[in-house]
């Protein structure tokens, strides 16, 4: 394999020292994918593990970002050096993002490193991009880092399994629970927001959460160790709730670690990760033999009604599998 | 490979008649999938294709299914024989529909069938499922077969998938075609409605599409024979625009012909099906890979850091993939 290591390596070395352009540049490599990506992947694997991660999520207007805003203080003041990574939506069929949910994080703390992810166009792309970039800026020194998605949808359910602690906000009175619910991000979800706490309806949404957390807890899907998520009420326009949020987050650390689950959830992300490279490469084996002459082939047969859909599958299968 | 014949053929037989019993039986093998499933399908696969394949989804509370249950009378009234798949939305973790969107369909009328298909955790599934269920109800004789969503994601973009005619109902105010677009459903519908016209707010909605429509037309997203989607204004309590909605699908069926679009269409369906039968079959393996012994030393050296991302994952890939 051609490695076009001589940059990765200087960037690296130049990244370790705090030098941002490096570190953008690094990420960069991670989010192209291929050979440049794998080497970047490489050098930072071995120093990485050190970080926290957490995931935080919820949908469109739930003003999560002025919370993280607040959060990043806190944690800037507790004595860390954050990195975010701003998962952007964007059309599954476009890979364009028309209505792009853009970050609006104050930043002005040098402390801190903020970068966005496109996610173009299939969730499959940030379930390498994602795990690559957590990896770099846990190399090159940050912790935590915080991966924020917009949206309680698919997409927030893959990017959360990157993280450590996971974190869900809703707002009041807009269905959110219900919503995150039905996309599974209720099972997920570590530890609860509810934002926008001078809202009407706050209360209702609390409750709504304490109750779809009984059901969970009925049907078992609560944590191994019976650990249920808190719900912090929070109100970023006066910034209260962030130290509150800060301190469920390392309790939750503190948590995982004396629990052991903390390596069970990183060697989990690990297999997740692996399984996503090899699953994007023996899609790319497939869709070639599909596009190749004899691929054509199959596929006409299959349209004149000369075989059947399982007699292709196999024709197929037989190309791409080995058979041991 | 063997082959649990008998039975799907003389369900098949019975089936033909217009027993319903057999209908659905023929149905639950095709969504319980293997063996059977591919004796259903190849029995149906010779004896399908002459069925109109409408696709109609939209968010929960839009009133789809009363629009719907007005349609089905509009189509029966026009002397056809209609069936209808609804697809039920469940949690992508527990495969559980706590909060399922259950059809709500006035069918009294005996020439309509309607069946339930639950999504199982995953598309996936779906992928198959839905093609299965058409290919069987296309073979017994049902025309058009309707496939019902709820939700607007990536759910409902793949179910689209398998129609020729792709309906996407929006309510007024409630932001839907924002959503609808966010999930990339605008770009695969041939057909809009605004149901609940009488509600303040309809012709907002009416404007939020034509503006969306507006501007994927600037950036090139329109039928490649520049056929502009056409958005009916519905009130399924008073009853209408069902039958305008009726008209526009038959326009646009009539339209696939007359461009030769209605070829293409159903080639890249059944190439997609084909694909994701085998994307099936490659995952299985490579499950079966890293859940062996062989792939649980190479996650372990992983995990210790003695061997990178993408050496682990060429491990993986060289015992999958073959290597002609």
């Amino acid at each position: 394999m051609k490695r076009d290591s001589q940059t990765p390596v200087e960037l690296f070395d130049a990244a370790i020292t705090g030098q941002r352009h490096a570190i953008g540049r690094l990420l960069s490599l991670v989010e192209q994918g291929g050979e440049a990506a794998d080497a970047v992947s490489a050098l930072t694997h071995e120093k990485s593990g050190d970080a926290m991660v957490i995931g935080i999520t919820g949908p469109p207007g739930s003003g999560k970002s002025s919370l993280l805003s607040q959060l990043l203080k806190v944690i800037v003041a507790a004595g860390f050096r954050p990195a975010v990574i701003a998962v952007d939506p964007s059309s599954p069929l476009t890979g364009g993002a028309i209505l792009g949910d853009r970050v609006r994080i104050d930043a002005t703390d040098t402390a801190t490193f903020i970068r966005s992810i496109a996610t173009r166009g299939h969730s499959g792309g940030l379930a390498l991009a994602v795990p690559g970039a957590v990896r770099v800026l846990d190399a090159v020194g940050f912790n935590p880092v915080i991966i924020e998605t917009v949206g309680v949808g698919q997409v927030e359910v893959d990017v959360t399994a990157s993280a450590d602690t996971t974190i869900v906000v809703a707002n009041p009175g807009t269905g959110d629970a219900v919503q995150a619910n039905k996309a599974g991000l209720l099972e997920v979800a570590d530890i609860f927001v509810v934002n926008k706490s001078d809202l009407p309806g706050s209360n209702d949404a609390r409750r709504d959460l304490e109750l779809m957390l009984d059901l969970s807890h009925m049907t078992g899907q609560e944590d191994s160790t019976g650990r249920r998520p808190p719900i912090i009420m929070a109100n970023s326009l006066e910034g209260s709730g962030a130290a509150e949020l800060w301190s469920a987050i390392v309790e939750h650390g503190e948590h995982l670690v004396a629990t052991n689950q903390i390596d069970t959830r990183r060697a989990k992300r690990q297999l997740a990760e692996l399984r996503s490279r090899v699953s994007d490469a023996l899609l790319d084996a497939l869709d070639n033999e599909l596009a190749s002459e004899q691929g054509a082939d199959v596929v006409a047969a299959l349209s004149d009604r000369r075989i059947t859909p399982s007699e292709a599958s196999s024709q197929i299968i037989d190309r791409v599998i080995r058979i041991d």
